[in-house]
């Protein structure tokens, strides 16, 4: 007789900022990377997707999405690829244990939503396939651990995979065709260096760049700096960037946070046609990095920029008030700077700034997102769809 | 008895901009290159340096330079180490001759002008020490050839070396340890390839860059990307680049071009800490020269950038109106439009580009300079010094 009941299982999962970028692919289909990359897991209360996956024999419609209240498609080659995957781990159970209930054949509700402030400019597809992965996989009972799920989650968005852990996460590249050894793997947990904190500077947004998955099949196919990037610059950089976390040395971790973004942006401008993702904004925050660190004699900031405009600024939260403090200093009036942390931040001036920089600064950024390093995806019973079946909103 | 004559040899020299661009020494003292490069030189009737060497027995003052009607320095080491070369090639003919007036002996009266428009940030050290050199060298009535000469003018300013020719002109960066093999070498004359424009777009000066002798520096120090562009992609693109202009093949010509100034930039976005030359009007040139290019179908525009946002966009005389016109269509109310060859330039508007592009460009743009390939170093009998050892002006 028919099972009625709906199936639901709930998580939340982070956005994370590499520090080493991930930037090429080996192979497009498989989202197979060029080289490897690291990465910051941000916490989840200031950023995160909330994912419901449910699925019942009741249902008679197709698989379905609901993405922040709009209905989006869960057709493209990269969702239907993780899907099948995932249907194809739970049939193995449901094969192994004939009581199980027969999820793997039924349609699959979800809905997810995401906490981003709108025109923020973030990339959300990480933390969204990460959550829909996360997800289905609690919905499936499945027992692979993070690592093997971030295989599938790598096919939806690359550096998805990295978002089904908290803390300092690689992306290994790895070498098999089939890319069963480019997975993400745990460097250290958040608890290690707890104290890691992201202001996250958000420029005003101005025509959208090159989409990154363009763009980096330019630049692997057109950039003449490219391979030496890929060939030798990031795997050194991701054996001393490791080292770093592991001795906890802010200094190193700022100095190769810094040089890998611009030799990023670097390859970005060395394709043809030449990409920009940074502006004026993202410039005068790289020189105001540099003057916060000048004064202090020592690197307390180290800035870095995806493919985008937006400055994301690591630091220590004992160095809070001489980083935090300067950029509230001159933006205070923008978003962000309310609730607990952002009120707790101390003004603390510069004297003999550069005004360019200060009014590009001013002009340019349009909120600002305190954050830090925090956990992986979170299993919650708050769940988006209810128990008949519908979207709780 | 005393020689009372004033000995005076007068000359013009040009601007030139590099194709194929010099960033790095391999010696600061003597200013050699750790890279070749090659440079188109500009007619001298939009551009140049007029300057007079001066010498005689009655001059009781030390070595004078007066630069745009200002007392300049001829102190610097720099300038120190070409007069000394100067003198000493001066004393082997004196001494072969003792009928020759020992002008070797005799202070230095110079004048110089140069026809920059005020504020274009155009770099005048390369016409300037091109003429210093080459003024002295007729004073002097040296045998020695542009290629010889300009071992010397390579240590009063690197790309100066380029400016002893006309047409096109490359720098061998050599590999002696003294630089007697760093000299310039004319690729061909201009009477080759004699289509050649360039429109100079001169970005509203801002605050300066990093000055390029430190710039420079800085790159080759710290840059990751550095070391591949000197060893493997500069040689690459020298030898494509001279035959490209052997074959006048202007698509081949414009791709290494762009590729070689958005290399350049590129390390300079690599350096610790990153050196930022474009700016938002300097990648709305390269926009525009892009959606020129696609419309017509193939490269008509090169664009190139030095140490600073100006663009410098080569295009051959008969596509001026789709090269030319389409700047004109946009900016014809800049400086720089009027005069002969401006006038004879129709506007030619294209449709759908970028608001953003158009924009910045209108804001971003002071003025402009119509001008194209020329010939080297001019002798003239406009003598900036009188007859009586005093300057004309």
């Amino acid at each position: 007789m028919a099972d009625s009941r709906v199936y639901r299982a709930s998580t939340t999962a982070p956005v994370n900022i590499a520090v080493i970028k991930y930037w090429g692919k080996r192979d497009a289909k498989l989202n197979l990377p060029t080289n490897s990359s690291l990465s910051v897991t941000l916490a989840q209360s200031d950023l995160k997707a909330h994912t419901t996956a449910s699925c019942s024999q009741a249902f008679s419609d197709d698989d379905s999405l609901i993405l922040n209240g709009e209905p989006s498609p869960l057709t493209t080659p990269r969702s239907q690829a993780c899907l099948a995957r995932l249907r194809a781990l739970r049939k193995i159970l449901e094969d192994r244990d004939n009581s199980l209930p027969k999820l793997s054949q039924w349609p699959l509700r979800i809905v997810s939503i995401n906490n981003f402030p709108t025109a923020a400019g973030l990339a959300s597809s990480a933390a969204g396939f990460a959550a829909l992965i996360r997800a289905i996989a609690n919905l499936y009972e499945l027992p692979q651990s993070p690592t093997e799920l971030s295989a599938i989650a790598r096919q939806g968005s690359g550096s998805a995979c990295r978002s089904l852990f908290g803390g300092y996460v690689a992306w290994d590249a790895g070498t098999a065709a089939d890319g069963n050894d480019s997975v993400a793997v745990e460097v250290a947990p958040a608890s290690h260096w707890p104290e890691m904190r992201a202001l996250v500077v958000v420029a005003s947004a101005e025509k959208k760049g090159v989409p990154s998955t363009a763009g980096m099949q330019q630049t692997a196919a057109t950039s003449t700096l490219f391979p030496l990037r890929v060939e030798k610059l990031v795997p050194a950089r991701m054996i001393a960037m490791k080292e770093a976390i592991a001795k906890k040395d802010f200094a190193t971790f700022a100095d190769l946070t810094m040089q890998d973004s611009n030799s990023f942006h670097a390859v970005c401008l060395d394709t043809v046609p030449p990409i920009f993702y940074m502006n004026e904004t993202s410039r005068a925050a790289v020189r105001l990095v540099e003057a916060i660190n000048e004064r202090v004699g020592r690197n307390v900031a180290a800035y870095t920029f995806d493919a985008g405009p937006n400055a994301v600024v690591y630091y220590l939260a004992e160095n809070e008030g001489q980083v935090a403090g300067v950029f509230k200093s001159l933006l205070g009036d923008k978003d962000g700077w309310a609730g607990d942390r952002g009120t707790q931040v101390q003004e603390a001036p510069i004297e003999g700034l550069d005004e360019r920089v200060v009014a590009v600064l001013k002009s340019g950024v349009s909120r600002v997102i305190l954050t830090g390093v925090g956990e992986g995806p979170i299993a919650t019973s708050d769940h988006l769809v209810s128990e008949s079946g519908l979207p709780t909103q």
